[in-house]
């Protein structure tokens, strides 16, 4: 690790910060979302509990910070996937792929559905839905994908349909609904 | 009113039974699900509280039978559509569009959000899964669809497509997403 980074008091409490959200993720994967106290989240990081206590001010604000940082991490893999080479085609193709195996591995617990009621969760899909308009418009505009039917509701159709993702069985599965979904898109002939 | 019929005590039930959700939707409706009470739906109808109490033991018991018929009646508005003339194609394309309308007229209510949870609802949506993938599968052996995906498969794509039209602005947008939804079925080529 740089050591002139780490030494700085920011970095330390960004490392605090980031041991306890690991150590709740981890504790809740383990044990289940009831059974999470500050205490145990205390013993596992090795921080003390009253240290513990500046930082949040109980486990269910530790579990949204986590969820935040997982959010932002799937929008930044998406945002890289679309910055990628590549005609528009290809790169819908590529981002609702990834977002399609996103949903597959994330569904289901208990503290996904929790979660996902939060505001950060509804930011981070407006964010979704720009990225993948965009991405319509630039592969109407090219003719890679149709342009009969305005970008805004295709990306609406694209998310909506994506969302089977979660209950399909297998990866082969997900890839199936992608290419289906993808064929929805294509110029009308 | 067929007056035979009508005399006997099964009609007579029955009549107090619909009379009872008929009020009790309609002050939903109105005032909104809070502020709905036993004696509200009693006054409603006519009914005596007493007779009321003999029917249902509570305004919950009331809103899910509403619901239950509700959905039934939807069901069976999808089963007739089926059912009519055509090719497997058109025959899926109205079933679908019928879905999506039934979607868009009926979201985002907070009494369809609560009611939704229900079990009869799983029953509802698990009996249209079936209804889907049979024509779906009848619809890929006459060519009309595509066969490179299992009809499970396609029919959980479908229904997941169409809950966008709840967040759709217009019928002419949930045509344009049952277009492109069943431009996803179309075979390759």
């Amino acid at each position: 690790m740089p050591k002139l980074w780490n030494e700085t008091i920011d970095a330390h409490r960004r490392a605090v910060h980031d041991a306890t959200l690991d150590a709740a993720a981890a504790l809740v994967a383990k044990h289940g979302l009831l059974s999470v106290t500050m205490a145990k989240i205390a013993e596992e990081t090795g921080i003390g509990r009253a240290t513990l206590y500046k930082y949040f001010p109980d486990v269910k604000a530790i579990l949204v910070a986590w969820h935040e940082r997982q959010v932002t991490g799937h929008l930044e893999h998406l945002i890289a996937i679309r910055d990628m080479a590549g005609d528009a085609g290809e790169r819908i193709e590529a981002v609702l792929e990834a977002y399609a195996f996103i949903s597959h591995e994330h569904h289901g617990t208990e503290l996904a559905a929790r979660l996902h009621r939060g505001e950060h969760v509804a930011r981070a899909q407006h964010h979704l839905h720009q990225l993948i308009r965009d991405l319509l418009a630039e592969g109407a505009a090219t003719g890679d994908l149709r342009n009969d039917v305005a970008p805004d509701e295709l990306a609406t159709y694209c998310l909506h349909a994506l969302t089977a993702a979660s209950s399909l069985p297998s990866k082969a599965a997900v890839r199936r609904l992608v290419t289906v979904t993808l064929a929805g898109l294509r110029p009308r002939g």
